[in-house]
Formats: C-alpha cells, sequence, structure tokens
C-alpha cells in the first residue's frame, strides 16, 4: 500500500485469496518515474512511451503494425486494492467522494488499467506510441486492436464529471 | 484448454509462475451457454445482459449510474493461453495467420476481455448492459465510467481487417 486512506474513503477487507493469475509480459516505458509527475488523464500528454514486450510473445505482434490505435491494458501494481469510496485529491473533482467503479483510479479490486493509444511504430518487440500516463516500468498485461466499430462511442457521457465541469 | 491448436497456429511455453492474482468480482450473465452460440462481437448482439456484482464492493457503484457507457474487463478462463499466432475459425477471416495482439480473440496470455458497453440500469448489484459477447457466468473483473475524451477514437483503424473487407 503505498497510499493512506483520506477522510470520506472506504475500504473494504478483500477475499483471501485471488481467483486467477496473470503473467505480467512486458514493461512499459515512460518519462514519468513517481507519481506525482504522471499526467492526470492520458489526454495530457503528447509524450511518447515505449511497450516492451517479452521476446516471449514476438510471434503475437504479427499484424500489430497495421492498426493506427490499440488498447493497452497494464497493471497499476503500486495501487491499494480494498478502496470501494474515494475522495481524488486533486484537479476539478477533488474533495468529492465517488465509488471506485465510477473513477478510472488505479486503487481497485483489480488494478488493471485500459488506455487507449495511438501506435508510432513497431521494432521488433518495442511498440512506440502516445497516449498512456502510467510509471515507467509498469507491468504490461494485454495488448489489442482498437476496432471503432465496437470500441468508439464519442457520444459516451459520464453524468457526474459533465456537471462537475458547469 | 477447451480448444485443439489449429494448422498454422503458434504456442508458446509460458511461464512457471503468475506475477500477480486478480479477484473474481462479480458475475456476467448473458442469454449464451455454448461458446458456438456466442455472438461474433459484441456490435452482433442487442441482447440484454446483466452484470452482477459481489455485495461485498456494492459502495464502489456510487455514482455509476450517471454514466451512459462503461468499460468492463472480464477473464476469458476457458480460453487457452499459450498462442500467439491463431487462424480463426469463423467469419470474413476464416484460415488468416494472425498474431494474438492483432486479434481480440479470448486465448491470449492474459484472458482479459474489454467491452464498451450502454448502461440501461443499475438496481442494487446489478447492472442491465447491451454490448457484451461472453458466456454466460463469465467472471467479472472490472467496471469503469468510459469517458469519449479519452476512449473514442472513430477514426482508429485495423488496416489488416480492413483490407480484407475489401
Amino acid at each position: 500500500m503505498t497510499k493512506d486512506i483520506r477522510a470520506g474513503e472506504i475500504a473494504v477487507t478483500l477475499p483471501d485469496t485471488f481467483d486467477a493469475g496473470v503473467y505480467f509480459i512486458g514493461r512499459i516505458h515512460t518519462p514519468w518515474t513517481r507519481r506525482g509527475d504522471c499526467p492526470r488523464n492520458a489526454r495530457g500528454s503528447q509524450a511518447e512511451c515505449t511497450i516492451e514486450l517479452d521476446p516471449r510473445y514476438a510471434a503475437a505482434l504479427d499484424g500489430v503494425a497495421t492498426c493506427t490505435h490499440l488498447v493497452v491494458l497494464y497493471f497499476m501494481d503500486q495501487a491499494r486494492r480494498d478502496l470501494v469510496v474515494q475522495v481524488p485529491g486533486h484537479g476539478a473533482h477533488s474533495g468529492e467522494r465517488r465509488g471506485t467503479f465510477a473513477l478510472r483510479s488505479p486503487a481497485r479490486p483489480n488494478p488493471i488499467a485500459m488506455s487507449v493509444v495511438r501506435l508510432l511504430g513497431v521494432e521488433g518487440t518495442k511498440l512506440r506510441v502516445i497516449g498512456l500516463d502510467c510509471l515507467d516500468d509498469t507491468p504490461l498485461l494485454d495488448i489489442k486492436p482498437y476496432f471503432a466499430s465496437t470500441d468508439a462511442v464519442p457520444e459516451a457521457v459520464v453524468g457526474w464529471h459533465k456537471a462537475q465541469k458547469r
């Protein structure tokens, strides 16, 4: 646990055992080595990051270079996992209590982050991308092609967020 | 392993141990109880599905009902995890070899599926949604708010897919 609980936050007791396991299949390299340096969200940065895949899985990249955008899943292994209600500590939403599943916070029962990235290039097992906001050396879980037909919903609204922007 | 390997497919030896664990935080209920009945992709169905969250995490839903769309992560626990090159067995792309990371196939080192769903309603710890394509009783990993500003890329292209449609 790298973060103390804030006033108003609620933690639950997690199950005693995990239900399944994941492999770290690579590492993500970013310019940010401290949590406070990370952009608040991925659109806040145009920084180029590098996804370095374990060579074991190299053949699985066949066809990836034809994609303009990818879905990247990664493991926020420094986040606590027991918070169900959180009080974001920064930005426009500071001090407001929200349920974990209404937030993109790394703190969640399964700290799996999802980012949509723009693919700049593939060189061997390294992918140069734009659109990540995580710490350097974050463990990689998965890479998927981004299909606009199923993944793009430009009209989607997060009501609590929209209300706060007013 | 519920699926034999097809001609042209490549499997690798997976690591001996997992690097992290995940909790199944609920179950997804769909109309499909056999693999062959599942829609080929989520846009193929307007079927209403139900996400049933473990009551332990109920407080984490606060604010979720204000979202029109959600990102749902779930665990495809019946898929084999060692395929790096696959030969999809159905549809327009039948017979073509593709790297796992260029596909949305459930077979991947970490069989974590990501779907964007439309939220119809929240009742207690049950969420009624449209946009899932998985088997009934699939384990739930995470629910996130879908932010159009970072998650919607209508112009994204999957080159190999576009080329095949011609």
